[in-house]
């Protein structure tokens, strides 16, 4: 029997649960261009207010993978397991973290993007490395898993196409916001890249997609669930994103602090949420009475992340650029520092260059925000509280904007924990 | 400050009343093509589910309106008025009525439409009469209404240009059903149309639109009020359409019928509800010390019937069409006529080639459905109780396979009162 797209329309519009077969030719059909585009507008905004059943959307995830092709890691010497962030302000943890696990004796696969808006893309922080890119064939990505024993790279165009095709559109027809439709492009994406294990650290706060804690909590349960289905061990972490993670925000900033967690220093709380990600990722590989934090202070991590960075062309031991202009913010009275809003400080740091507005805009390596003090800090009014980093003095008001009544000292603010919840 | 299409459908999306500027914007732009059928379909979807407030929704109706003409028809010589119906399964009344009220001293300027599914168009009927012709100028048309005070014709381009586009999104999109939607589609062209007042005959059962009363109430009364918004006095009538409207359906066959109206006779709720719908019309105009169920006996609603045919180039002594074959149905048992399914004879109708599948399929004039019995009639098992009507002999096993379980006899239907409800 044929299907008609506008059936499909109609009943998830009804709040009928669409049947595996509806739920495939709509997917493989928009992907081969056979469906409009205001068609399956129309079905993303209704799923949008009707949402979609475990068994509908663990088939649409199926549906978006087998749009093109999902990886076989099984000839891999090692087990396989990723982690994926929702998305932050200084969230470089992908950096520390996939080098720490490769040394602790998992494979870590990672296929990355790029930023949008007011969070950083992983990609784009490793290109402020001399030398490094991110485009790989699949020949020099299975070679450098099986040597190296960690990938941060670019994903190919045969990774979910249709999430590509969908995500274009949702988000010119206001149709991003919706949880089964973040969570099957995340795990089509996650799922097709072959991982065993993934562990999901799920941002929640004013710098996260998500602001409040019960969504980021439905969205971490809805992924978790889709990787069960799918035949992944996934479990995830809520973390907080009320404020930056640890203190540099930009990308050529966000190596440089991390190559101080590899070197067995840096700020506590990225230190504190890489070796919690790395024990959850090694405990889903079966590896779990290895220590990662031992791997941290030895100096195994950095060396696979030296190992890392050549085997894609970078200079592990290049200087990393650094600004042509430093601006400093001061405190703006004395007391504790309560409160350091995540969304402010993303949108300066876009707003100075780290950032892109549009898919084809370029980022500055050199561009993003420094802080001098952390939450709970007592400051005193004057002394610098954030560095403005930029090659174009012209960027500094606009990133100033941004940053008014980020501040709060003595305010009344409760900061998240850094692990809100765990779920799996 | 320009508006980005994307904020309209999130802020609709997100239960927001949208601003008049952002209504305009969305009317205009999409109707000069400048955003993009994806995005207006996503908007659509999400009215849908948001539904419109009054100010929003005469808004949204007078953008439509702007998107093309709205007619001046104040320099006609008597008082205009019009009639609406949601469209039906037999109903003609159209045909009678605008000879009828114009008889009776007031101005029908009646632009009409085709039929589409198992509903008529008025058009599509009067077609069937040799020579007649729908496309008037803009000066023949004013002149008729001068000279006859009654023209039935159909719409030019400019009639709310931006009504036709979202309608042809909303078929494909699996937006039709949506009471806002519908309300200021049917209200934008009536609007342009330029009649003072506006009597809209709401249609409530398996043959209508609108197939519950509750919703057929909400409809009218959302009409009622786009029309007082806009100051065209409007009153709107809901009734019976569980069971087709008089004997005769199919495009000649309902002309016959009206003629015998117009003659004085014909059947009798046909006969009442186009006098009720008369008296409703002429006191909107101010006439309501007229009584036009004179003017139907005593001939003069034929005489502005034969010249506003004849003005068409209709030749109204000309014979009708027959069809050149037609099926006996017989009474399944004897007893008391319950129930005759206005759905099922609609979709006899229709698959005998009286409607029409795509706009652009031709209809038959002779084809449709002749019924010999009437709800409340006593019948004997084997008596004729339908003709079906066609000059494609093939199409009969078709149009019998709809009237499978149509037919109603000693059951417990409890048929609509013809007028169910009155709102204005």
């Amino acid at each position: 029997m044929s299907i008609a797209i506008v059936d499909v329309i109609r009943a998830k519009r009804d709040g009928l649960e669409l049947s595996p077969e509806q739920i495939d030719f709509a997917i493989d059909a928009y992907t081969k261009g056979l469906v409009a585009d205001e068609q399956i507008s129309a079905l993303l905004m209704a799923i949008y207010f009707q949402g979609m059943q475990p068994a509908e959307l663990a088939r649409w995830t199926t549906a978006m993978i087998d749009s093109g092709k999902r990886s076989d890691l099984s000839s891999l010497p090692k087990p396989t397991v990723d982690k994926h962030s929702t998305g932050g302000v200084g969230d470089k943890v992908t950096l520390p973290l996939a080098p720490l696990v490769a040394a602790c004796g998992a494979i870590v696969p990672q296929l990355s993007g790029r930023g949008l808006g007011h969070t950083g893309g992983t990609l784009d922080k490793l290109e402020a490395i001399p030398g490094w890119r991110a485009a790989l064939s699949t020949e020099e990505y299975l070679r450098q898993l099986h040597e190296v024993g960690a990938v941060v790279c670019a994903a190919g165009d045969d990774l979910a196409p249709a999430d590509r095709k969908l995500y274009a559109l949702r988000d010119v027809t206001g149709t991003v916001e919706s949880i089964p439709l973040i969570a099957s492009s995340i795990m089509s994406k996650k799922i097709a890249e072959g991982a065993a294990g993934l562990v999901l650290d799920v941002k929640v706060g004013s710098g996260a997609f998500m602001k409040d804690v019960d969504r980021a909590r439905t969205l971490a349960e809805t992924m978790v669930e889709i990787g069960g289905a799918a035949g992944v061990h996934t479990v995830a972490l809520l973390t907080a994103m009320d404020r930056p993670l640890g203190r540099a925000v930009g990308n050529a900033l966000e190596v440089a602090e991390s190559l101080e967690v590899l070197a067995g220093g840096g700020p506590a709380d990225v230190v504190e949420l890489t070796v919690l990600l790395a024990r959850e990722m090694l405990a889903l590989a079966g590896l779990s009475d290895v220590d990662p934090a031992i791997a941290l202070w030895d100096g195994r991590a950095m060396d696979v992340w030296r190992a890392m960075i050549a085997a894609q062309g970078g200079d592990p031991a290049a200087a990393l650029p650094v600004a042509g202009e430093i601006q400093i913010v001061p405190a703006p009275a004395s007391g504790t520092l309560t409160g350091l809003d995540a969304y402010a400080v993303g949108v300066a740091a876009w707003r100075l260059g780290a950032g892109r507005a549009r898919k084809e805009d370029p980022v500055s390596a050199v561009a993003g925000v420094l802080l001098r003090a952390e939450i709970g800090d007592e400051v005193k009014a004057g002394q610098p509280l954030l560095e403005l980093h930029t090659d174009d003095p012209d960027r500094l008001p606009a990133a100033m904007a941004a940053l008014d009544g980020a501040v709060s000292i003595d305010g009344p603010e409760v900061p998240l924990p850094l692990v809100v919840d765990r779920v799996g």
